[in-house]
Order: structure tokens, then C-alpha cells, then sequence
């Protein structure tokens, strides 16, 4: 969701469901936390379109499918719960043959497999626009859920995963450039860190949410959510393999894509100072060893600012940056 | 889904996961169960989309609210679960403005309120054409779910719920004709029975589903599922207020319209013949006092058909038809 996206749900808060009997947590985080039959059962759902969420001659039908999954896997993640099951809602297009559908179920088969997610069924319907719309629930395994507001101000920021791929990978193809087939596969067949999230909640994760809508504006969020600022150290961030590259040939600045960007689906959590160093490396081995790393700390802000330092010490604030889909910047 | 939407769900059956460890219910049914944190978890999921399943002449955003809710709460009463909780996919058409929204939000909070669901967020995404994909978490209370797939030859079939209703609205639309107020409400605010469903199960039925694509090809869902044939009584279906004289005026078969329309979500089960009387008084005394009745049996037919007898006697096989959303019969 953007920010605009984003107050426009707060606005219908009153005809939503707040946390009580019944509801752990309700709206305004990656997922909410329900109580079924007494268990409580994380449920996180994103609908991808076609033409807003991806474009037809970049990603292919089982990209589609997988990006559908992959963005609620990473959302589970974001609360610490493990994906278990998925419904999907299909909006089939006019221009949707029969191969083309069954390609992006077998990209939906690929990421559940992938991610040991069951995928027990769903809708088919026509539409004039395609998109999907994937459900996905989470077992917490026993644990409390790790919210994206129980920051305080002292603590440690850590991201895990790769930032940029997908803004440097749509920005070279603005301009007519081909990205590395690294940057183009984060874009079409994201990750998704639930090992990474489960991780970081043994570690003591304070608040944890993934970076969909870029770092900036998913650290904003985690900050107005508790009550805190943020202080990240650009040099810190944990870029995508060739951005650096990329961002020289656009003659864009790196930090701005790994900052600004969006869908990168990293991690990123507040952790108690003394763990953060031992949280990043149990995160990053719990997902086989990607990217992980201390990018800041929280600080006491009565603004909720986002403040990002540059290597020459420029400071600059990036809470209200976000990603707003189809219109990379 | 229409049957030529099932038929292509069904060929992707190899990219979805089998009942098993984990899974009570995959995909072929009204809703999904599977375990989380070990409790069983009933998943319906429902996209509907302007200009399909709505006109935006004919359904007020409230009723569009309504309605993408009702539907889902329909496939949970089909499994005999009880709706809990749900999350809300919003695609956001061009022309939808924030009071545009907020008044579809009303729709779905006064349905949520109405079946005691929570309405515990989502998403919100822009999109070329308008759409909401509702997913409804349902809990059994210890019961088991009641399948469409369980009914064997010699029992009866209940039907709870009126029929008819939105398919003669539809049709005098269609001719520019003005439907009564109660034809058209079936239409824009439909029912869906969940305490019917349960009363059902405890009644002890042996197979359940919503007639949501028309009874006659639910029914036949049924008996294909169950390997049995059917056989209604015309005179016994519990018809919708005012469908007979609206059935006059546009010069239709009555029958026809119920049995061959759809959106109704009346249930319709089997049940052990002696337990039928029993079971259609408890279930309409469960909703308040709706429209139930025995209206046929099943029988032992290799060929699984939906037989409906006509009052002058005349047979017809139904089970072919079925509700095409936007192409009402």
C-alpha cells in the first residue's frame, strides 16, 4: 500500500474491527492475528495487478504467480508466524488462455512449495483486468506475533535481506536499459524471509515489519507505530548484488534506490542493543546466509522522523519516501 | 465460479495440495479447512468485480460491501462453520472516491456486524477496473465440516433459503422493467445462512452446499461429489416473494428462474429421509423462520443427473444448468 493507500484505511478504521475479544491484532500491520477455535492464526492478504503491481512483457505468467505468494509469505514473516496454508482469487483477463493460467499456477505451486505452504484452492472469475489475490495463514508456533509498534527509543535497527534490486531493475528498464538478471529477478520472483522473521523474534525482536513499500517509508511506519525516530547509516545497508553498478549507469544515487525503492521484502527490525549483532547473523543463517545487518538505531523523536546519514555525513530525511507501485522513483 | 470456471480449476488440481497431513479440505468445495496451531480453520475466499457480479447502476456501494461479505459468510455456512473473522482486498477503480470507498466500508462493516464477523483489514491497491476479494476465517467448534462430497442414494434434500430472487430482478432489468423492492434487495443485500448450516449439521447432514451458481448446478456439484443422481419436486422449492408474479410478467418459467439462476445462497443439503422434516423446521427456525423444505431425494445414477419433475409431470435434467455472473438466463 502507499502512504495515501495507507491513510486511506485509517480513515475507515471505525467500520474495522479493533483489537479485543477475539483479535489479537487487527488492522494496521503486515497481517492480523485472529483466534480460531482458540488458536490464533495470523492472516495476511495482497492483491497484485496487472499493469500496476507488474507489466505484462517483464514478468512472466509464473513470475506473476510467484510474486502473489511471495508478497504474503513475506508478510507472515514481518509478524514472526510460519505460512502454512494459501487461498488465491483469480481475476482471469480477457487475453488469459488456458496456458497462461496454468503458468501462473504453476508459479504459485513453485513459491508454495518453496516456502512449505499449502495452497488448498480458491476463486476463478472473469474480469476486464487481471489480477490475483492471494490469502495466506500463519501459525505462530506457540509465539506472540512481533508487531510492528513495541520499538523504544535505544534500541538497534537491523535489516535482513538485499534493498534496491527491484527499483534499480525498473528504473534501467524506464530508460530502455537491460538490469543484470540478478536485479531483474528480484523484481520478477521476489524473496520472502519467514525463517528470518521467526529468527529475529527468538532474538528478542522489540518490532518487525518488511520493506514492501521501501525502507524509508516501512521505517516510518515502525516508527509512528512506536513512538520513536530512527537513525540509519546509508553505508550500513545491506544493497543488492549490483546496484552499485546499476545506480552508476543511471547516474542515480544507490541510497536513494536501496532507500526510496520498494518490494524488496527484507526485514527489518528493532532489537535490543546487545542482541542486534547476534540477531543479524541468526537471521541471516536461519535464510541460508543473505544479506543482514545493524543499519541504526531508534532514538527518542517526538517527530518520528527517519533520518538517513550519508558517507560525507549529509543527512537526510526519508520517512515520508515510499514506492508507490508502477511509479518507481 | 461458473462450471467452466470449476472445469479449469479442476485441470490446475496438480499445482494445489491434496487433502492430507495438515489440510481436512483442499481445493472443490465451498471453503477450505486446514490446521493451524492444530485447530481446524475453515478459508472461504470470494473476488467479486464491477461489471461482472455488479452493475453500478443497480447496486449501491453499501450493497457492493454487503455483498462481497454475504457471499463468503454463504461458504462458510456450506461447510457448517461458523464466519469469524475477515480480511478485505480492495482494487480501487479510477472513479472511486473516498466517499465512494467509505460508503462500500459501511456495506461491509453492517454485514460484519450483522454475522458477528470481525473485519480485521487488508489491502488497498489502485486498479483499472473496481473489485473486492473478501477471505472469511470460520471456526467448526469442534464439529466436523460438512462437505458436498458425503451424500449417498435414498436421502433427502433440504433446501433452506429462498430461490429465485436475484435471477427474476436481473431479468426484468434486463427487459427495463422495475423489479419489486424485495426481488431487488436479493440482489443488492443477499442473505447467507450460517446458523442454518450448523442447525443442518447437528441435524445431521451427510453433504452441504450454498446455491450461489443455482441449484441446479449446485446440486449437481453435489451429486457428482457424492457419486448420486437427484430428484426435485418443483412444487416443493421454497420460491422467492414475488417471484411468480414477476416470473408472469416477463412471461418466464417460474422453475426456471429458481432452479436455473443463481446468488440465491440458499443451502442445500442431505439428510437421513427420516431426519428431513426435523432438520428443514430447525434450520429455518435457526435464520428466524426463512423459507425450508424436503424438496426431493437422492437416488442411486451413474450419470449423476439433477432430475426436476414439473407439477403436469414432465421431467427435466438441470444439472447442466447453472448461473453465468452478468448472463442471467
Amino acid at each position: 500500500m502507499s502512504d495515501a493507500e495507507f491513510a486511506l484505511l485509517a480513515a475507515l478504521a471505525p467500520n474495522l474491527a479493533a483489537d479485543g475479544a477475539g483479535i489479537d491484532r487487527g488492522w494496521g500491520d503486515d497481517a492480523a492475528v485472529v483466534r480460531v477455535a482458540g488458536a490464533p492464526v495470523v492472516v495476511a492478504v495482497d492483491a497484485i495487478v496487472e499493469g500496476v503491481h507488474w507489466r505484462g512483457d517483464v514478468s512472466a505468467p509464473g513470475d506473476v504467480g510467484w510474486k502473489a505468494l511471495a508478497v504474503n509469505v513475506s508478510d507472515c514473516a514481518a509478524m514472526a508466524a510460519d505460512p502454512v496454508a494459501a487461498v488465491v482469487a483469480l481475476q482471469r483477463a480477457p487475453g488469459w488462455d488456458r496456458a497462461y493460467v496454468t503458468a501462473l499456477y504453476e508459479g504459485l505451486h513453485a513459491a508454495a512449495q518453496h516456502w512449505g505452504v499449502a495452497l488448498v484452492g480458491g476463486d476463478i472469475v472473469s474480469a476486464p483486468t487481471g489480477a490475483l489475490t492471494v490469502t495466506v495463514l500463519g501459525d505462530l508456533d506457540g509465539r506472540a506475533a512481533v508487531r510492528r509498534d513495541g520499538a523504544s527509543p535505544g534500541e538497534a535497527l537491523v535489516c535482513v535481506g538485499a534493498l534496491g534490486g527491484p527499483a534499480a531493475a525498473l528504473a534501467a528498464l524506464e530508460v530502455g536499459e537491460h538490469p543484470s538478471s540478478a536485479l531483474l529477478a528480484s523484481h520478477r520472483r521476489p524473496p520472502a524471509h519467514p525463517a528470518a522473521g521467526r529468527a529475529l523474534a527468538r532474538a528478542g525482536a522489540t518490532a518487525l515489519i518488511d520493506c514492501s513499500d521501501g525502507l524509508g517509508a516501512d521505517l516510518g511506519h515502525l516508527c509512528r507505530g512506536s513512538g520513536v525516530g530512527a537513525q540509519v547509516d546509508a553505508a550500513a545497508l545491506p544493497l543488492a548484488e549490483g546496484l552499485t553498478e546499476a545506480a552508476a549507469m543511471l547516474d542515480r544515487d544507490p541510497w536513494e534506490l536501496a532507500a526510496g525503492g520498494g518490494e524488496d521484502f527484507a526485514l527489518l527490525a528493532a532489537v535490543p542493543a546487545e542482541a542486534a549483532e547476534a540477531a543479524a547473523a541468526a537471521a541471516s543463517a536461519a535464510e541460508g546466509g543473505i544479506p543482514a545487518a545493524v543499519i541504526g538505531q531508534t532514538v527518542a523523536d517526538d517527530a518520528r522522523a527517519v533520518r538517513l546519514v550519508l558517507p560525507d555525513g549529509a543527512v537526510r530525511d526519508i520517512s515520508a519516501s515510499g514506492f508507490e507501485h508502477g511509479r518507481p522513483r
